[in-house]
């Protein structure tokens, strides 16, 4: 499975993207109007973005900051749902996270975005207090 | 089950808030750090938006853009979690939403503020395409 | 949202009731016949029970008794349901909660009762041995 | 695996009760307490009783009343949850179902009674009016 | 509810087959064609080779080996399945268990074999390691 | 995230390995040895054999056999499952399909091969009869 034009060119010229969380669509995911509920994606992309968070230090990392998620298409069942993650920018305790979101079309086999969305991870020591993610893990 | 004091004092300033959503956290919600997972938030707050959108007509609603989530405090296990939401701004065929999640603590019964959001939603036709949401229900 | 007409005559005649619970109904909580499944309105309803009886102390609270639950119509999906609970009697040891379960129908918007029930929660200590809910809390 | 000695002799006795769900119990199905909760108990006697129900007809059946439910003892996560059911009474256009919860404790290998129920199921025609059942079936 | 014809016949003739897990299946449970996800099937033969393993002693069992899994027709909506166990082998420290998913359908009340499947147990102490099962319970 | 050394070698030497699915594991997920279960696994190589079919043909494709999935070792609750596919061999109207099972491990961020399988794949036209999938899509 290839990602889109889009993010293969970004790929190509030399974007570090990679395929965070990968699953296919069932009726348990659906909404009201039979396409996938929204609070689905938006699970899949917390998850993506801790995948990513995790390539910087095995701490601990929570979710400090989530926006700009924009809805460009609806998902539906039988699509296959690829969450590609780059860090767009490193703090000390923090990485900010661009989250890009395609699906593989059941009835057509053919590649679209539908969703994107940044995401800010801190790492944190176990009593939840943010920490350097340079420092040795405190797993 | 009352809102926080700085919810409270903001209702008898006149802000018309009400409880969306409300449900009381298990172990099934949890993610690898035993507190509530992000994207289980998420789904919530998408939902209660859904919630306060459909107070402004019986249209098709859909989440266009989902931002600034600041994720305050950890949600547990055993807390009840409460989602208030106000209508910030509403344009022809969309709608601007204040999402404020609390929680009344399992082990205090004291209730705290958690999470705020942000998220726009737009009122489509049976197509997906946006409609003015004063048009009669396309349902 | 607001409880209907009959439960809100209740509560301005002095009944104490609240909502404990509320949430949207999707495809994931439905039977074969495609309508809500009962099972999911009976766990809603232990869950509202629960977050009543929280109200009288801080113990750790069991369902001890759940009874006369009456179906008097279907739930749909994309109806919000409202779970309005409040304490009809106090023992020492247990209360007895009713719970009036009402939607907002998705494709009207009008409120409609569905199904009433009254459920026996007791206070248990650790052990899982009733305790006086007047103790101090022994979670 | 056998039911309860007491159970077991019901049915020496000639009661026809018959094993209607049987499911192993996992951290998906607990509470804040970490045994089971209760909300997955009552969806399992429904279920339970929707399949004793069938055996009197390939109608649309309908949970109408679901009373006195005693939860005896709490159920653990690794037990086998057993749920035995025996028709009461049957009327034209309804059931009268007793289902007895029973469960095979992880750590001893021995089968207890943890709940009892009764729930009256009704068959209704496509439209949800109650209809005899010895009709034939208007499925 | 009784087994096939065939399964029948096998038990008349001194074979040890007994239920291991009994469901009704439910929108939850389908994929993306209506039918009942493979995924839970796997899953229900899984927990119910657990079930049988038990029988043979209190240890932890851990699924070695899942061969042989056919999947002779389609389960639906409404179909209540059940899941017959019976051991076919013993070793020391594994069991070799045959799984016989039968359905009983919704729209006929005829019961049809749909999976059968073959699966290893073995009994492993605290750390994993095998054990034969004959040794008093490491539980 | 990358697949084990042994998987990377045989990429390079030419096999055409490519990640169906990949997952984050929650307690959700779980059995009651705290460990994911192992229903969850064959849930996902279910659905990973899916996603491989499909390369070949945007028709129906259900799961025709399941055989020899061997559980090396367990998954646990924070390590991120990727499941990779490959085509072993094609025949007329079904193909063969090798998935391998990897985590990357929570406490470590170290790889590990977890689990191995083989699954057949049939293509079938809309009522569930064998088809080749050369032939036009019949979706």
């Amino acid at each position: 499975m290839t990602p889109s034009p889009r993010l293969s060119r970004a790929i190509e010229k030399g974007q570090d993207w990679s395929c965070a969380i990968r699953q296919v669509m069932r009726p348990l995911h659906t909404n009201m109007y039979g396409t996938v509920f929204g609070g689905i994606v938006l699970s899949m992309i917390d998850e993506a973005a801790f995948v990513e968070a995790r390539r910087h230090g095995m701490h601990k990392w929570v979710t400090a900051c989530f926006d700009r998620v924009d809805f460009k298409r609806p998902i539906r069942v039988g699509d296959t749902v690829s969450l590609y993650t780059r860090t767009e920018k490193t703090g000390t305790k923090s990485v900010s996270i661009e989250v890009c979101v395609e699906v593989m079309r059941y009835d057509t086999n053919v590649t679209e975005e539908v969703t994107t969305a940044h995401v800010t991870m801190v790492s944190v020591d176990p009593d939840g207090n943010p920490i350097p993610f340079s420092h040795p893990a405190t797993l």
